[in-house]
Order: structure tokens, then sequence, then C-alpha cells
């Protein structure tokens, strides 16, 4: 396959079984039959097309097979499957009732809406698994609320922080997530009916009342004025599912970073072994959201260029949509199938975390000290004390020896104690739990 | 200039001097200024820093004149420009207060909370531009309900429509950008104040209180897990602003094609004068809202690839951000400006669309008598028939009269006359303006 | 399928079977087999493991059958395939000689080397296509070489060209592309091999000598520094890609515009019917030439974006390659078919260029008639009496009328006939069998 | 400014004098009069304007000041600001000469030869660093040629290499960028003369000689078909400019990575203090590299979306490349500018290497120790035998001891030396610099 989304080598790694299902060919032609089965009873019940002819065509559409590879030859030469498949439909359902099929509809009509029906299952799957991750993530936030460990800034250590507060770092844009999926589903969960130049001309003025009665059929909400050509709503979505991979790909780039060779002070995930190297653990899961968050970045640009449609509808600009939105999908179905992998293994390692700590003798407490000795004399004074006391470890020994020397009658022992450093870091987990509990971030 | 947002040539097609002004150095400094000041007022008035110094800081922070240039070096040397500037500020300021000055915050602190002031105005600028936009273009498709035009699907001339329905179709997507907006608004104007790490460690516990107080000063929502390294929502509004380039880049498209010399149908804009070509006017801001969507698509996965922010902070990925951000939105500033004059005068040409239409020769009936026929033959056969008067036309005569040789009792005229083709056009043009008057489209 | 170049129903439209093939995880694994067994051969050759070890190896990596499917656990634990490929090719071997396997080399080195052997027929095929390409525009060129046409330019008829001119615009630069690939090509089939950490340590001194031995046996060039984490070699690839689709896609877009309603000039390819509207005819092939080269624009930024390969090596990155280089080499695959049949199958059609020319009014000669009346009066003159006969073709009658009007005695005719107003069109044609003939652009 | 590459705070950082002056609005007029001038000189030698006139031209058009303000309108009314320069000039000509200024061109042509006269110098401006980079890199390879020091390969400590041949790896494809910009320059540095549809009717049949004679006199490659809308040579060079900051970004990752807090191995750049934390040097100048390649990445793309640049010219596509190739070009000054300093200062920390090696316990020999084994056993025995000293080394202890527990008569302090354990990692720098010699990578 051309993609590693289901490449017979990679599917294991980048696939998600789910969301692929959804794009299959026969998930696709199930999907459009369905629409056009819906599409015939609602004109059968509103007596635009005779009703037996409406119930003929909606129940054949549930049961009737039709091969996507059998439509493969039409959809090259039509640019969209559409004719191709009520063709093969109407060859099934007979002259009698196929006159009636597709009534009204344009091909672009039968595909969006045929879309929207799979996206909508997309969204409940990967809501799903939000909720699920946030949930994980929020008890590993609990579970290590109190594991300090060192806030790393622009790749240095920086002060000491507390693991739970890390988390809830990652975790909080996730419920934001949940939140803007609940705001955009009503604007992406809309029918598409309006024929051939978006008019429903063919259904000579009763076009709405169709295009609501099929939208009431589908559970999606109407579409007052068609979007054949406006495609905010699909790629609105496009950013929500970059926006799910960039969190996750943040959680993934973190992981890789605190669970190096010379750091090691948190992991997750399994796997990862080498083909000549026998004492490496590699970060297989968390590159694999680096990966797709970065393609997803990429991708997105591709369906935001799509918006350029021309007309009343633009084949090119369609295409370009097909192929970014599917490979959209499948990214955040695989980012969120591993980060549940990776939320639910993640564990720290405290003789790594204090292997740091005393390597770094201190100096990620200057901050602190500097604080500590401003009630003492003017901040310029303390900061210049303190920077002269780290310039002395240079030569060995720790900052709290070098404070020592230089200010004996502070209880620094008290003052560089990690632990009673760390700040609002254990109210941050409080936070994030009091967000996870309201559902807002 | 190396963007043409500002080079002295290209800043007046395609800058937009009320949203660069928010991006330029003065006002970054300024910006900067405020929200050091409004943190000293806050921590004064808290007695975490003395009262009359936090209050002495908040007034210089408002008089102080601190030229960007000076601090361009620091900024080179530390990556970002806050040192140099409370370094600067300081040293007006004198010992006193001086030394109270960024107590308890980081760089980024500073810098993104200043940001987020200049992204208000930005957002309320764009707001503004937008409803009176949509407002131009709700009369122009009233003024337009009934001015008949073809429709054209895939660069090829579909069935009638009225230009009205094509502009509804233009704005119903800028409504929904506002909604988005109004959505959005609450998760990115948040205060940064969270410290060295993201714990308030300097604020020994009272950075929850400092936090709030100082987003109530500015008028900001409290952010209760730091947003350091969680840029979903700045990169939410880089969506929102690529959404917003791009249904006006679509609307840039459809005139460049609507006001082609072959078609001339409908044209908006002045100028567009050719140096060597005297008959031409070329269509210059529709180009230039083309160049701006797909500028804006490209930029976008800049913003989405800098969500990848590594640990507590990542001084490459805020850099990209910094890159992509103002970019995003000096874009989308232009092109509402832009759209603007184009919607103002936009301008149908009744003789071009008659043309058009006589060209064509009743061929973009076709489906029209499809259904006509259907009435009376079922439709395959009707499909069959119709196809065949299409073919006939090849040698000349309107589709009407071969389907008059093949069909002579119906009352083709009225079939084929184009006005009374066009569907729900009209409604929805009444669709649009409900969607003006509610909001909610 | 996720994506569209190997979808069930989309295949026929986007995809292209040649290439898919190479992409196929039988070939994936296939390849990687071909590579273990010539590095066996090599390393036998040299006395480094026994060499009937060696001989049979690559005897047997010829014969094997390893399932991708059952790699495919392996592949998702590790990140990579090649440890499951050699456990599983190791347990075919038997312990004699499957104790040899894979000596010295590292996953990577597999990997690449079996991408390499597989680009390297890719471009084979790709350079082939274009090579046919060239000669079939070419020959269309030549047979256009006098039929005169509209320049368009800024969306608005210029003046008169031939369609041979405008044929050779869009071919020159896919002469050019090939002279690129033949310069890219030694930089790109190269050979991997270097072991873990790019060193060769396992080969004890030996791994210039294997790797030059591998080099040799695969005829591909040696790579003196390993290439693990120097991706330039592929990007550029990638970016050699995305230039001839976006060639491929300026053609596209040229024969959308010509193709349309209401132009009709010029006409490619077959197919295009829709499912309601019996008279249209859909470029279906030019919009996917439009659709592949915006998708590949977008991907291209991946792959650069995958440069970024931390150390020495970084499965993040090489994920992304995995993800953008077959879908670059992909669209460039289907591009170049679909334009081979847009090339053999291009038309002109002189009733529709007529038509323009006659609705046109001799407007495009307007530059021209300055050019004329500039020898008798100063061109700012010329300019303003042009621009006065133009403004008076406003009330009906043509340009050649109105100046006639004004300058009566000059051979308005032959001034404003486009057959001789055509100026090099004829000698760009010459000029693209130069290049065609010597191969340089 | 909206751009960071000019912003006053930050032009410091991301900026480049050299490069930003090429593309200032004076420049840009400096080098479209510069244009105008050859031209007429051309022209007038030909005897196809008066040859008092081309001389006059040519002369004023080195003396006159236009600013580029004043060009401001007529740019944003016409699209391209040569109408206006055009204009400006012909006022300071007065009428007799300046009736024959920009004779037969069309602005695109003026706008693209200046384009490339100063493109032509951005190139010698970056070959040139380059140059001086390679050699500055290999002398640092040189100078490290047995620094031993530990490969990472997917972010887990691997085996033993030297630094010297992690910076051969960094600098053969400079090397080859090198190359490849010889080998683009002839494509892109070629004059545009074509007139207002490419086939430079204006001139009557003389097209072809005073494109040449325009070439021949700015030292530029004549193009033998007009380029206006066949872009492959500039957005061939966007990627150039972005495999060149793809290659100088890996080097900024690395050092960032290198120089971690908990790594601290090799260190390269000035500066990077924090405002809070005196004990923190940031890694400033290697962020920035990683920034400026991201950026470059997501920038190409739109460039490559630009070569769908419709019919004979096509405001809105070159619009896209006014966007995207100055900026390419600036990130590419910035990032050789800042990639010199990084590889001047560039340092080894021999205690902090000695650290890492001293903390992995001998495990990244654990591949030495198969091979060593595997003399004496099969391989997968030997594998199984070192993995199992691994684990044991969990408990506490070296791998050697581990080992020499098991296998008591092999000397594994040789073994496990990582000095005798770097295979052919000093070899690399010797090809490092036989390719520097050579030029050939």
């Amino acid at each position: 396959m051309i993609s590693p989304f289901d490449g017979a080598l990679t599917a294991g790694l980048y696939g998600d079984a789910e969301v692929a299902a959804l794009f299959a060919g026969s998930a696709e032609v199930r999907s459009m039959l369905l629409v056009e089965g819906a599409l015939a009873r609602v004109e059968g019940g509103l007596g635009i097309i005779p009703e037996v002819s409406g119930r003929a065509i909606e129940r054949a559409a549930r049961e009737v097979v039709i091969d996507p590879v059998a439509l493969a030859d039409g959809m090259a030469s039509a640019g969209v499957p559409v004719a191709a498949l009520v063709a093969a439909f109407r060859r099934e359902l007979g002259p009698e009732h196929g006159a009636w099929l597709h009534w009204g509809a344009t091909s672009q009509d039968i595909v969006d809406t045929a879309l929207v029906l799979r996206l909508r299952r997309v969204l409940e799957i990967l809501d799903g698994r939000l909720e699920r991750l946030v949930a994980a993530l929020g008890d590993q936030a609990e579970r290590h609320r109190a594991t300090v460990i060192a806030a790393r800034t622009r790749f240095r250590i920086a002060t000491p922080t507390m693991l739970g507060a890390k988390i809830a770092v990652w975790t909080m844009p996730l419920i934001r997530h949940r939140t803007r999926l609940a705001e955009l589903r009503p604007r992406l969960l809309r029918v598409s009916l309006a024929g051939a130049s978006g008019t429903s001309a063919a259904l000579e003025g009763r076009g709405g009342e169709v295009m609501r009665g099929l939208a009431a059929e589908l559970g999606l909400a109407p579409a007052e004025v068609p979007w054949h050509a406006a495609r905010d709503g699909v790629t609105e979505l496009g950013g929500w599912l970059t926006l799910v991979t960039g969190s996750l790909g943040k959680i993934g780039q973190d992981l890789i970073l605190l669970g190096q060779s010379e750091v090691g002070e948190v992991t997750a995930g399994t796997g990862g072994g080498s083909s000549t190297m026998p004492h490496k653990a590699n970060p297989v899961g968390a590159e694999a959201l680096v990966t797709l968050a970065r393609l997803n970045a990429g991708t997105l640009g591709q369906l935001h260029a799509a918006m350029l449609h021309a007309e009343e509808r633009d084949g090119s600009a369609l295409g370009l949509e097909w192929f970014a939105l599917p490979s959209l999908c499948a990214a955040a179905g695989a980012a969120t199938r591993i980060a549940a992998d990776l939320a639910g293994s993640l564990a720290a390692h405290p003789e790594r975390i204090a292997a740091t700590f005393a390597a770094d003798r201190g100096l990620m407490l200057a901050e602190a000290a500097v604080f500590a000795l401003a009630a003492r004399m003017p901040r310029p004074a303390a900061q210049e004390l303190v920077a002269a006391a780290v310039k002395a470890t240079d030569a060995g020994g720790t900052l709290g020896q070098a404070l020592a020397e230089r200010v004996p009658d502070l209880a620094w022992d008290d003052v560089l104690d990690p632990a009673r450093q760390t700040g609002d870091a254990e109210a941050l987990v409080d936070r994030l739990r009091a967000a996870i509990a309201s559902g807002m971030a």
C-alpha cells in the first residue's frame, strides 16, 4: 500500500482498524447506498416518487451488495463514483423502482452525506478515546502529584516541578479538544442535498422539504444553503484532528526526551527492541505520536487549500479533500490508540529522578535562592550573589555549599530542597481534576 | 522588507495598516510594558511587593518609552526580548521600585500575555470587518436574488441559478466564522502567569491569586494550568484565520472566473491596468484573495508544527509561532480589507449573462428537460431522449428545437426558460438573510 | 483504503499500478531480502562470513517467501520491520547459515538500501514516461504551431499567440526535469551500510570494503559517509517529484481553463459524464493533475520536516519519510500516466477559437495597434489614442472600426489580423524542438 | 514588522542583513531600473529604438532615484509595480527618450529579471558562506577525529563513535548542496523578455535577438521559451534553500540534544541567559536553526503551489511567490549566519562525555560483546548471553563484570573499551576531508 496507515508491514504501528474500516471501499459504498435509500424513502413519504418505490429502494439499499472494485472504472471516467453506483444499483432494482433512484440529487450530495455519516462515527470513536485518555492521564497525574522532577525549559534543566503538573499540562488541551468537538459537530454533521447546481431545481420547489426530511431520517442537521462549494465544515474538522494529533505529539516528544538514556526518568510503552543492540528499548510509540503530529500538520494545509473550491462544484478541490481528510482521520485514530497505550503504561523511575537532582548539585534551585535572598537584600544583589555561587560550583561542590559560604545564616537545606520548591505544582493537579470533573478546561 | 505585508512596494496591495500596527516593534514593547505594569499593580495590591512600588511601576509602564531596536541585541542573545526590556525599564525605574519589577514572572509569561492583548484587538478588528462584510454581501444577495446566471460545476456550465444564491453560498461560512470566533475567544484570551517552570514557585503559594488578579486586571480569562507549552489556543486561532482567508479566497477565485474575458458576467474591484495592454482590467483584488488563502494554508502547517513544544518551554517551537501567527493575522487583515472593497463594488453585467445563455443554446436546461419528460416516461428513457437531442445540437440549433422535433406537445419554451428553472435559488437568499438576522448559519 | 492512490473506488482515477506495485508490502519484503542476500554474498566473498553461508543466504533470499503481514507485529513493536524479517528468514535458513545473516548491518541499512532499489525503478518508469510525454507534446506543438489562439494573462484575454507556443511553455520544464533527474540520480542511488551507529564497528575495520562491495553488487554508488541521518538525497527526490507534478498540474489547470464551457478551445481526455446533466463532459483528468500537484506541494513539506533527523538515527523522522515519499512517488506516477492520456488526446476546436476572436472584436490587438501607431507618433500619444478607441467599442463595433475612424490611413485589417500578430510564437515551437533534440532546455 | 526576519526586536536573532538588503524596496527598484536601462541600451544598439535614447535611458537608470513608497499605490492598483515605475521614470526622462522606455517588455519581464539579478547575489552570498562553513566543520571534524562519544539512535545511547564522525555526517550534505547549486544556477539565472503574452510580438520578429542581447548585457542565460508561467527555476531554488536550512536544522537539533543539561557533551554558540534562572544558558542559536528549518519546510509548499500558474501569466500565483521566495532566502541567510557562529564556537566537554560512559556502565558495548562472542559461538547464542548480562546489570555493576562472570576468559576490558569500538569513525573524517578537497560528496 502507498500509505503506512494500511500497509501490510506498517498498519500495526501506524494504523487504526476502527477508523480504517470506515474508509474502506465497502464502507463507502454501504454509506452511499444508505443515503440513496433514505432519500428514496423520504421522497416516497412526501409523494415525490411513488411510495412503494421509496420503500423498495430503501429496503434494497440495505441488502444489495455492490463491489467497490466494480465501480472503479466509472469513478475513473466520471471523477465521482455515484453514476456507476446508481447504474449498478438500478440494475439490481429493475426498471420500475430504479427509475426513481437518486431522484433530485447530484453525485456530490450522495458522496458528501455518505462521508458525513462515516465522520459521525469517526468522531464518536475519537471522542470516546479522548474521554478515556483524559481519565487515564488524570489518574496518572494524581498518582504522580508529588513525584518531584526537574522541569526543562529550552532543553535545559530549569527548576523542580511535579510529574503530575507535567501531566496536567498535557491533559488540559485534550479536555478543550472535547469542547471544541462538541462545538463543531453541528456545523459538520449536516446533510447535503441540493442537486446539480445547488438549487434543487429537479425537486421543483420541494427541495427544502426533502433536504430537511433526509436530514431528519439520517439524524443530521439540515443545510439551509448548500455546502457543495463551502467547505468550512470539513476543513474545521481537519483543524480539530490536527490539534488532537499536535497535543498528543507533544506528549510523545516529552516522553522521548524524558526517556532518553541520559534521563530515563519517565518511560511509557512497550517494545522497541533493536535488531543489533540488545540493550536498547526504543520509544516506538512516542516516536509515532511525533510522526503523526508532523504528518497532520502538513496534511492540514492540503485541506485548507481545497477551500478554494471553484464556483458551484470543483473536482480538483474535492479530490484534494479525498486525499487529506481520511489521512487526517486515520492519523488521529492511530495517535489516540497509541496515546492510550502510553498513558496506561507510563511509569516514573525515582532512582533516575534522584540521579538528576544529584548531578544538578542544586543549580536548578538557583531561582529559589534568589527569592530567598531577596527577602533580605535587593533582588539585583541577590541575583549577583547567586550567580557568583553558581559560577563557584564549576570547581565542584553543590550550590548549597557555595551559598552557605557566602550567606551562612540561611536555612539552605530547606531553601534548596526540591520538594519544597515546586510552587503550585500540586495545585495544578487539583485544577486538572476539577477541569476533568466539569469538562471545562 | 522580506514580507510583502509590509514591503514598501507591496504594502498597498497585501498589507493592512490596522493589523500591521499591532505587530510593530513599538506595539510589542508597549504591550509587554503594560503587562509588567499590571502585574506589579496586582502584586502591590496583594502585598507581595510594596504597594508603592506596584503603583510606581504601573504608572511608569504607561509612560516610559523604550526603543525596540535597543532590545534587539538582548533578544538575539537570549532568544526572548524580556530580559533586555526588564533591564532597560529597571534603569528607568531606579533601584527602589526596579527591584520589584517582573516579580515571579518568566519571560514567556510576559511575551504570551502581551501577545494575547494584541490578538484581542486583532480579533475585534476582524470580527467587525466580517460583520460588515456579511451585511454587504447580504445586501448584494438581496439585490441579485433574481439575477439569473449560469451555475458552473467542474468548470462547465451546469444549470441556471441566481447570482443571489451564489452570494449566499459565499456568505454562510462567514457567519459561521463569527460563531467560531465567539467560541474560541475564551480559550485564547487567557493570561499567562506561571513562572520559570509553570509552577509559580517564586510566588510562594500565591501564584493562583496573582494569576487571577492579573487576568482580571487585563480583562482576560485565567489560565488554571499554564499554557507555556500547551499551544492549542493560538493554534486554534491560526486555523480560524485560515478558514477566514480560505472562504474569502473562494470568493476571489469565483470572481476571477466570473470576470474572465470570455465570461464577464460579474466583476468587482477597481484597478488592474496593464503596462502594455490598454484594453485590460486585471482582477487584482480577487487574485490577492486567492494568494492570501493559499499563503495561509501553508503557513498554518508551520503553526501546527509548533504544537510540538518540548517539555516546559521550547525556544525553537516558540520561534516558529512568532513567524507563523503574525503572518496569518496579517493575511486575514488584508483579505478582509480587500473583500470589503470587492463586496461593495460587485456588479453584474446582464448583457454578458444573456450572451452566455444564448451561446449555450439551452443545453444547461438538459436536466430540466429530463425531469419534464420523466413525468411521462421512465427516467432512463427521458435521459436517452434528451441525450440524443443534446447530440443533435452539435449540428446547430438549440436544445429546444431539437426537443420539439422529438416531443412536439410539450411547452418547451417554459421548460427551458432559465428563470423558471432555478429551483430554490431565491429561497437560498431568504435563508441567508434569516441566518444573518439570527447570527446562526 | 485510507489513500485514494489505492482505494478500491479511486485507484482507477488517482492510482498508478506500476508505481503502486513497488510499494506493496511484498515488494518491500522482496527488496529487503535481496539486500540481505547481496550483503551475505559480498561478505562471503571477502571471507568475513563463511563463503558457503554467503552463497546459501543469497540463494535463499531469492527464493524464500515471507508474508509481510507476518512481520506486522514485529514492525509495530520495533518500529522497523527488519528484526522480524531477519528472524523469519533465519528460521527458514536454519542455524548454520542463519547465524551469518544480517552480519554487520543495522535495520535502517536494509530498509534504506531496499528503498533505493525500488526508487531506482520508480525513476526509470517516470523518466521513460517523461521522455514519451515530451515527445508527444512536441508533436502536438508542431501540429499546432500555427493554430492561432488567444493568450490569457491574469485571467483576461491578452494578445494572440499560437497553441504550439502554449505547448512549448508547458513542455520546456519537463525537459529540464529530465536533466535534473540525471543530476540527482547519483546522489540518491547509494547503498546504505554503516551499522548500528554509522561506524560499521561490527565489521571490525572492513566496513568500507563491504559497503563498496555491496554497492557494486547492487549497481548503486557507495556512501562514503553514512546517510542514516543525512536525508538530503531522498528529500531532493521529493522536490523533483513535486516539480514534476507541479509542471503537469499547470498543464491540467490550463486545460481546465481552455476547456470551460465559455471557452472550449482546447480539450483533452475522455470521460467526465455527469450523473444528472447529460450535456456535460467534465475535465476529470485535468482536474486530477491539479489535485495531484496541490497534494504533492503539501506533502513535500512533510519530507523536508523529516530532514530534522536527530543524532545517529531517529524513528520519528524516518516514519515521516515513510508517509511522504511513497505518496510523492505515487502522485508523480498517476500524474505522468494521466498527462500521457491528455497529451495524446489533446484537440483544438477552431470554431470556438474563431468565436473568441469574434467576440473580442479586435480588443486583444490593442497593443499591436499601439505599436503600429508608435511608428508615426510618440508612444504615449499612441496609447492614448488606442485607449480612446477601446473605450469607444463599449458602444458596439470592433476596435478596427473605432481606429479607422480615428486614423483612416493605416492598414488596420493587417495590423489587427491575429495571425500576423503572434510574434515569435512559431519560433518558440522551433526552440522547443531544438531543446527536445538536444535534451537541453 | 510582520516578519521576524526584519522585526525591530527580532532581526538580530532571525535576520540577515546582507540578504535583507537585497529584498528592500530600494533594491527592488534599483534592480528593475537596471533591467530597463540594459534593455534600452540593447535595443538602441540593435536600432530598434534610437541609439541615443538607449544610451540616455541606461545612463539615467543608473542615476535616477525613485522612492519605492511612491510606487505603492500603482502597485496596489495594478498588482505589479512596473507601470508606476515606468511612469515615474518617464517623467524624469522627458518625452523624447521616455517614449522608448520599456519597449517591447511586459511588467513581469522586468520584475522577474530584476529578481534574478538579486537572486544571483543571494546565491553568491550563500555559496560563500557554505564554503566557509564546510571548511570550519572540516576543521572541527579533524580536531575531534578521536573524541570518543556516544552515538544515539532513536533517542537512546547506541554504541561509541567519534565526534568527528558526527560532524562528517553533518557536513557531507553541505558539500552536496554546493554541487546542487552549481547545477541549478544556469536554469535559474535566466533573463525574462517575452512581452505581453510571451511572443515578443511588439518587437516584430526581433524578440529573440533582444532577449539574447539583454541576457548577454546582464550576464544571464537566455530563455529560449518564456518562463512567465513556467516557474520550475525559482521553485527548484526554493527546494535548494530548504535543503540547506534542513541540513543546518539537523545540526541545530543535534546541538540542542548534545547540549541538554543531562548530556552537556558538546555546546556551541554564546548567549542564552534566562530572565529568572541565573544558572541557565539556553541554546538560542541551535533553536533558531530548528525554527528556520521548520519554517522553510512549510514555506516551500507555498512556492510549489505557485507552480500552478494559469495560462500566460497569473497574478495570484505570482503573488504567492513574492511571499514565499524572499522568506526562503532570508531563512537560508539567517541559518548560514548562525551556523557559522555555532561551527566556530563548537566545543566538546570531555568530563561530560566521560560521565556518560561511566553512567552507561558498558551497556553501549553490548553489540561489540555480541560480536566478540560470536567468534566462539553462534550469534543467536551470543545475543542471548549478552542479553542476560545486560539484564543482570539492572541490579548494579557494569556489563563487563556481568560478562566476565559468564565468560571469564575473554579480554572484556579490551572488547568494552569505547575507544576501540568506534569502527570506521575516524575513517569517516578522512572521507569527509577527501570530499571537501574534491568538492564531491
